[in-house]
């Protein structure tokens, strides 16, 4: 077991001080008095909220050991304090067990096994109290800082008490549990947007959903954190499936044209939307609640420490007016619009009728957004407005470009574990208005006539990069953030492929943007409940900073670039770069993929296979996979090429996004073409997700809610291969998206393209591999047209950044 | 869709007015008004707590749809109320979409459809009432009926301030959730036990987690619910997997002797216990608390709607007294305490120290115990003591007696999923005291010596029925049971199997004891939250009644024996009975089972595999069982004897214990013999567990926990067999189960076994299939001894009870 804490600081004596007797840790009278036996057992009868009595924390007390043979109470009668007595209580406050996870002899042989911060010698007052201040910033076993769990045991109920001005409480720069979960108040709004998008002649209301700390009623402003999520209000899962688009078609071939990037480039245009609701008049309070909202547990967590939390479903959602247009600038206006009521900028209504108008005075004017998926992208979205009062997003697995979501390359691409579906489909999930029978009723005509125009403007005939996805390009407007963006994305996420936060890291390369970056090991998941690494606390640190103004350094303090490895559980490492450039080519030879020349050959494959297996590769994706990068004989060994580097003389790590330039012809006026790297070698890797960790709950604050525990394991089985990345290309499309280039059947041409970006550890003995194919199951269309290409090893190469190139140079020609 | 609603009762108008009154879903005034749109109208206004302003309902209202073009405002505009009307806006109320669950032109078919109560016309008055009253009580499509629903919304908060004088309050005999959960009051007590079991001299006290509504302290006496579980202060995992046993070793002989079931049988011994302690002063509250319980959501289910709730894990667990001892009378002695204290006849503590003595006070001395697996076992121990207290258990996935836990016919036998466990094992899992290292320190050596005395009395040489598990047979008390029994298995639970129930239902046959039973698909599993069953609900109704003393008839009007058919999801019946007789005997014919005469045939099979297969077989129990009951070549295909009916020419039903009665020989002087009851016949069938409902959660309050919704699916992809049940036998044990009987070699004896009790439902067109085998890789030892059996077909049997015996008695001879 072990834990990466990136959010405890370090802080002077006199602070240390300060914040244990402000959460009565310690008293000034103790201190006085100097006596370390009395300031530790002080320590102890804190730390057990759930004994209310002094026999029942002497109890609880007298149960720990501080040495082999004595409690605490024995012990102290025969010694003074030493720090391994300190620790070895302290990893039973942890929850660790004496011989299972540390042996008394040495507790801090264990911590230091389990990357426990511990000082290293206990030998004055001032070490004890440090020892004492750190152990609450301390992972527990149950995968939280000591100070969060001891709030699940009660300790900050006495608290709750404390004047709201005397709120919040930090400690360590992170904002602490002392706000009444019991006592949250719920309240609906209807914000009024600048939109009228379902052309009603209003102007489009949006329900928000606001939970905020009892405080706020006594003159407490809050910080807001927002959650824009379009699923929130429910989902049309089978209407929309039925909307899914056939894969299995042919590519079109696309008539040859000059269209340069102007030609397409989306214009904002003018539209005249109706006049403001004239104010009838201003309430204090709303007159709506709700019950269970559709929550994220970081939010959850933040309702705790004196967060607001604001969920808002947006445009053509239940409860709100307008339509779903699916990453449209609309989307982004009505995602603002909500940040821009909490800043006091926007009028919101108590209903839709009476127009009696409710403010967000209980809000201190500051915002952050959370989510993932769709959420952190309307995040990312409302980052790209520069809404002042927006002062940092944490987006995850957010998409950056829609067209790297459902596009690749001018090709249609379906989004992992989503074949067929496109941004129609999607606009006709989250059209939660269908949930409301009468309401629909009046929508359904004029939304029919929109999902027909998205479907016609998202143009799955050619795949290009068209008007409408320039629309939906967030990367345009980077220049216009003035929030700080922390971004968490998971390297294995083949939904929302991890080019969309690379291009939204580098894309703030030269913009004076604080930016920071997680990237996990996992497909399409949150990480705040993973075990092994403090991402709440970091989140806490980070919000404290942003929005409550604490000085707590949190943007120095926590690691830019935050990577998980892929070969070892719990591993964590802050590297330098995430690198945009490549410093090694390799090239390509019979089989082999090696700095020496390439071969002077061509080599062909096909794109075909019989209808059996088309069948079959239909319906079972991962067979697909498996045959394509096996070597062994399959319905598939013809269609693809397969090139491996020797085993590898000693680790190495790809960072950034490989590229290849390929030199190939074909026999048909139209084509693709796929690349996929792949890390060959026999291997127990970590599985896809993280598993829960047996019976653990995590708990967001005393009597609150919880999520269960989870942790990245290894998978029972050893795997004889991993995908690294890939990357596809319309051959039409060799010069831009947006330009269909002739293709002459036997002619060659380059062709160069990005995969996916990665950051992979590959291990010693292992081979690197590139495998060239077309059709890709999962991802393409599936035309299974009668095409074969034929590939310029010769001018086609494979490019790279490594951290060792010396371990690639050195291959021989042949694995 | 379907839903099973076993909980609401007709009650008379009048019952139904005074309800609707008392919850304010009428008012008098309305009633004396006597008009049927003002009072649907006030019901819908009613059923949308969250919408606190006039305008704030009527929005919601007015997205209901009553016809296929009119909301329900402007439909009573033109038109009377009307059934269609009604049940259209019902429907949508439930969460049920229009055109996707439902047409407007029709809610009633969809109603039917979906077994949802509606009354046929709504005429009149009284006809709405009764179509509103129960419509309160019909399940939404969340899975919970709309009362429960209502109450996430906040429906009863403004109730939660009526005196505790006026509470609880019942609806169709249920209680309803009037307590706020928010205000729970969570106390520890630790309870004096009249045992010493770590022999310190003191008697054990045993810790008690209490939650109570906040009402007990204005007065209010409640009901406890009380789960006794070992688990819930942590398990030992790792330590205790170092004690499993190894399974991979041959028979042992047992000498022949002529034990009778006397010399065997369990004799309580006279302990001399010490004297109670000495009540030094008396407390009214507790001294200590707790942060998150392990709890069982129909518990807090139960939380809100008036009943206390009560945990403890007995002797041996962290922060009580005493040692494991694995269903010991000590044991059971252990849960009754806790108990006695509840109705006021045993003293508790404040602390451990003291000797503060606390009552409770707050309860009004009626007991029900709930949980399932030991939790279950424990409550089915303590209502065999016939403790006055306990008014009714619900026991759920139940041990009945040990033996039939970890053991069967002579032979040690591992729990489903669990190789190599034994009762020592399982004190050592729950022995959480060790969690609490100073007090582990004390106890253990004591604790390892009555480990080690474990070792010896469970008697892994013999797998005999000896006194030690004469001791854990609670079957043996039956006729000292004053509980009413609920009971909860799980058909497919081969980790606690049906025996257990199956023996403690017909146990009670001739016993004056009221008894439930509900037999489910699943494997080992709460059923709570099972969107097809009105579980909860069902047992709200119980509980009021025996708890509450609500005259709602709970004894007459729930099924006696409700069971889940395992061909159709979503489909429960109510069959009279569970067969404990046979009433059809097939004969063995050489592949085929028949009614005819058996074939006077000897066929053999062998006990032994390869190595390579044995070890295969080891880490892979389901590619173990495929190949034994495949027909297909195999390691395994002289390992059994496979004998098939014919093809079925319609469905039949075998309900109880199938008993096979087989005369073989074996070349050996001990050996084994199994059979295995298997349905034939490809097939989509239920998966072994439910499968979470996507995203739907059940809320079990207002703003309180919640678990997630879940039902039985089909499984992928066809399966060509499913186990129904099985059986073992220790060839010398065919007398009894604690005389060993002497094999001679060669030498042909009759061995008569009962199978694993069933209820199955066997299509037309499947084969019922009995195999006979010897080692059974999940359950028994796996000597991998080179030992032959020979069965006489002509002389061996199974007897089963079905329901359509002439389906079988018209097969003809082969297959």
């Amino acid at each position: 077991m072990k834990f990466n804490q990136f959010a405890p600081r370090q802080v002077s004596l006199e602070t240390q001080i300060q914040e244990l007797i402000n959460l009565e840790f310690l008293t000034d009278r103790l201190l006085e008095k100097d006596e370390m036996d009395k300031i530790w057992l002080h320590f102890l009868k804190q730390v057990f909220p759930q004994a209310q009595s002094p026999t029942a924390k002497h109890e609880q007390i007298a149960d720990l050991l501080a040495s082999n043979t004595q409690n605490v109470f024995d012990f102290l009668n025969e010694h003074e304090i030493t720090t391994n007595a300190f620790y070895n209580v302290a990893l039973q406050l942890l929850g660790f067990e004496v011989d299972l996870d540390f042996e008394l002899a040495n507790p801090l042989a264990a911590m230091d096994q389990m990357q426990l911060f511990h000082v290293n010698e206990i030998n004055s007052t001032h070490d004890l109290i440090t020892a004492c201040y750190y152990l609450l910033l301390t992972y527990t076993k149950g995968g939280q800082n000591y100070l969060d769990y001891l709030a699940t045991l009660g300790y900050f109920v006495p608290l709750y008490g404390r004047p709201a001005g005397m709120k919040p409480i930090f400690f360590n720069g992170q904002s602490q549990p002392v706000f009444n979960t019991k006592k949250l108040i719920k309240e609906v709004v209807y914000v009024e947007s600048d939109l009228d998008t379902d052309q009603d002649g209003q102007r489009d209301l949006l329900k928000v959903e606001i939970i905020r700390p009892a405080e706020t009623n006594f003159n407490l402003q809050v910080p807001a954190v927002y959650t824009a999520s379009p699923y929130n209000q429910g989902v049309n899962e089978v209407s929309s499936d039925k909307m899914l688009h056939n894969v299995n078609q042919p590519l079109t071939t696309k008539e040859e044209n000059n269209t340069t990037f102007k030609d397409i480039a989306y214009q904002p245009s003018h539209i005249e939307i109706p006049k403001k609701r004239e104010i009838k008049e201003i309430a204090l309070t709303a007159e709506s609640s709700f019950g269970r909202e559709s929550s994220y547990t970081l939010n959850d967590y933040l309702l705790a420490r004196g967060f607001a939390v604001v969920y808002a479903a947006g445009i053509g959602t239940m409860d709100s007016d307008g339509v779903r247009t699916c990453g449209s600038t609309a989307e982004t206006s009505s995602t603002v619009a909500i940040i821009e009521w909490l800043a006091g900028k926007r009028t919101a209504f108590t209903n839709k009728t009476d127009n009696i108008e409710i403010k967000a005075w209980w809000c201190n004017k500051h915002v952050a957004m959370t989510g993932k998926s769709y959420l952190g992208t309307l995040a990312t979205a409302a980052a790209t407005t520069g809404t002042p009062a927006l002062k940092t997003i944490i987006s995850e697995a957010a998409i950056s470009s829609w067209y790297d979501y459902y596009r690749e390359g001018g090709l249609v691409i379906s989004p992992g574990g989503y074949v067929g579906e496109d941004a129609d489909v999607l606009a006709e999930l989250c059209f939660s208005r269908r949930k409301k029978a009468a309401d629909y009723l009046k929508i359904q005509p004029f939304f029919t006539d929109v999902l027909k125009q998205m479907a016609h403007d998202q143009d799955r005939i050619t795949g290009n990069y068209t008007t409408f996805w320039d629309e939906r390009n967030y990367l345009h407007n980077l220049d216009q953030i003035k929030a700080k963006i922390v971004m968490v994305h998971g390297l294995n996420d083949w939904n929302v492929k991890p080019k969309n936060v690379f291009n939204l890291w580098h894309g703030l390369d030269d913009l004076p943007v604080v930016k920071k970056l997680i990237l996990h090991q996992g497909q399409h998941i949150y990480i705040n409940n993973l075990r092994s690494l403090d991402f709440s606390n970091m989140m806490n640190l980070w919000l404290s900073n942003q929005l409550y103004n604490v000085d707590n350094q949190a943007e120095d303090h926590l690691p830019d670039l935050l990577v998980q490895d892929n070969t070892q559980p719990e591993t964590w490492i802050t590297p330098h770069e995430w690198h945009k450039y490549h410093n090694l080519t390799l090239n390509l030879q019979e089989d082999a993929l090696s700095t020496q020349d390439g071969d002077n050959t061509m080599l062909s494959f096909k794109d075909w296979v019989d209808q059996p297996d088309f069948e079959k590769y239909d319906k079972n994706i991962p067979a697909w996979m498996a045959d394509l990068i096996s070597t062994d004989a399959s319905a598939l060994e013809n269609n693809r090429l397969i090139f491996k580097t020797a085993p590898l003389s000693s680790d190495v790590t790809i960072s950034g996004a490989p590229t290849v330039s390929l030199r190939l012809h074909t026999d048909n006026n139209h084509g693709l073409v796929s690349a996929m790297l792949v890390d060959f070698g026999e291997e127990k890797r970590l599985n896809a997700d993280p598993s829960p960790v047996f019976g653990a709950r995590l708990g967001l604050g005393f009597d609150w809610r919880e999520e269960p525990l989870k942790e990245f394991t290894y998978e029972k089985n050893p795997s004889p291969w991993k995908l690294i990345a890939k990357g596809h290309l319309n051959l039409q499309n060799k010069t831009a998206l947006w330009k269909n280039d002739q293709i002459i059947p036997g002619e060659s041409y380059n062709f160069e393209f990005e995969l996916q970006p990665t950051y992979y550890h590959l291990l010693k003995n292992h081979q690197l591999g590139l495998i060239v194919y077309a059709t890709d199951f999962e991802m393409t269309q599936r035309g299974n047209e009668h095409i074969t290409y034929t590939l310029d090893l010769a001018n086609s190469k494979l490019n790279l950044a490594i951290d060792k190139k010396e371990v690639l140079n050195n291959e021989n020609k042949k694995n």
